[in-house]
């Protein structure tokens, strides 16, 4: 009899969408992959990558906590944000991940050993080791570059032309753990910003177009101003396909579930408005749609400067996606 | 039968004497309590106490490296100084140890748990919990406050007034151990700076005076100018028992070893020179005094920037002087 070894799992994403993921579905998989967004440069992240040439810590890091096994102790210490001062800003695990690229000479090997401390049940794999800028080329030919910059950009166009500069190759753990994967989720997060720079580095499509695995998307929950404006689901599965290239997806879990007219108000006013679902238009589409109540009941322990961003109300229920996950590979 | 632990060892001290000390003794013995100095208000540690409030992180950084039994890459990247950016200067562990005492609320519960991270065989533990500054009352009526400050002091007296403000008192689990303890081993460090902080402490006095324990003080090997000046060993020791008050000193190790021309020369020219002992002088004191030659012999890896510090070629050999406090322990 072969080892038993439960199901192979890839999350592919960036920061708090895939943290979501992540944080629960550690108790249903226990070989899971992070395969993270390696383009962030903004805030903490974006100062180490400028000051010490590190490769950005900060989506790697929450990856890394979600996984945790350790004790509540460390995993706060590296979720900290120093609040004032020369550090004022800078998560520690970020500086953690810099200092230990520094200390053992690659960034692979930082991940590695910061995985080991923080005894992290799965993997946390960089998408590409190559130190790569995102750059969004407009229909009107204006070129702007790091994803800092782009994602905060008003798009003239809803098919955006995205690159990543220079050419960045897929990490070759990343390629294995794609190819052996039963199942590949994508996770929730910025399209254009934290999801395509992860779908566009070279290799990518090919490791999706050879793995057997199942292919899931986990739709957002709302849109986001300027750039996925008026995105309905199938928008969403286009865009995500048209990064891909090479292999359609064939699940897409989404959330069927109305939040109040009072928490929609709050969004409207930012601009923000609930993703829907439309049956006739989805028809293109080669996935089966799984439409759920994927919205989280908890209400968020927020910190008084947060609770003005209506963002942080609705979201993703980690358990509820995590189910919905494992209900896949196992239908 | 009574368990068998081997001998409870404390060393008292501050930086890289105690780091010296601690390297080799742990493969003698397996039970040793690092008490620590906390008045080091220099350099990084400086800017951690005055920006965040932090207790000082990085006399007992030193310490917890010296005892970790984990892997090179973890204890190098507590060693790790950032020589760049927004954190140049600034060595990981200090902000490891500043970012833990700021997500457990207390710097006794970070150092436990970097102790824990770090795999330490025995245990680390600060003088006091109390946020201090040391005082230096000079013979002109003339005070300076703060460590950094009076280390690069020129006093005017060679016997001169300490103090802690605000008054300190001593951690409860460094009495524990010193009142446990079979031998209680002095470092080496600066006189004023690194050992009289220490040993001023209120309750050090009555702990050393309660303790059955042998009392051994390991002498420095140079004098420093400005504040030792012509020291000789005996004149090292009469101050170590003003500043204690309540006990003599039972051992003396001290280096026997006359080091090249050469390097005195160099040393010279710092205005250091090698700390001789008298049989005469010594006399009065109680203590027991044994000397050998203690110069390490490796040729130490140096940084260009270290290669015209010459301090940094007279060192303790950590396996040498462990072996003779051993030797005091089985006497």
């Amino acid at each position: 009899m072969a080892a038993v070894t439960g199901p192979k799992v890839v999350v592919i994403g960036a920061g708090t969408g895939t943290f979501t993921i992540l944080t629960a579905l550690k108790y249903y998989a226990r070989d899971i992959t992070a395969i993270v967004n390696m383009s962030d440069d903004g805030g903490s992240t974006g100062i180490l990558r400028d000051e010490l040439g590190a490769l950005p810590p900060g989506d790697v890091r929450q990856c890394l906590v979600a996984l945790s096994e350790s004790d509540q102790k460390l995993r706060d210490l590296f979720n900290y944000r120093f609040d004032e001062g020369t550090f004022g800003g800078h998560s520690f695990g970020n500086i953690f991940l810099s200092a230990l690229e520094k200390t053992t000479g690659s960034f692979a090997d930082a991940v590695k050993t910061a995985g080991e401390i923080l005894n992290i049940s799965g993997h946390v794999v960089p998408v590409t080791l190559s130190n790569v800028k995102l750059v969004l080329t407009k229909a009107s030919g204006e070129v702007v570059k790091g994803e800092y910059q782009i994602v905060g950009h008003d798009f003239d166009s809803n098919r955006p032309q995205l690159s990543l500069e220079p050419n960045a190759q897929l990490n070759p753990e990343a390629k294995t753990a794609i190819e052996a994967a039963d199942i590949v989720v994508i996770a929730p997060g910025n399209l254009y910003t934290s999801l395509a720079p992860t779908l566009i580095v070279s290799g990518m499509s090919e490791a999706l177009a050879k793995t057997r695995a199942k292919l899931v998307y986990i739709s957002n929950l709302v849109t986001k101003p300027g750039q996925t404006d008026g995105f309905k689901v199938d928008d969403y599965v286009r865009e995500i396909e048209r990064f891909i290239g090479s292999k359609t997806v064939d699940y897409v879990i989404y959330n069927s579930h109305k939040p109040s007219d009072e928490l929609l108000r709050r969004y409207a006013k930012a601009g923000e408005f609930a993703v829907e679902f439309d049956p006739e238009a989805f028809k293109k589409h080669h996935a089966q749609a799984i439409g759920e109540d994927l919205v989280s009941a908890a209400i968020p322990q927020l910190k008084p400067s947060e609770q003005l961003i209506p963002r942080t109300l609705i979201r993703h229920d980690s358990d509820k996606v995590a189910r919905l996950i494992m209900r896949v590979y196992f239908s």
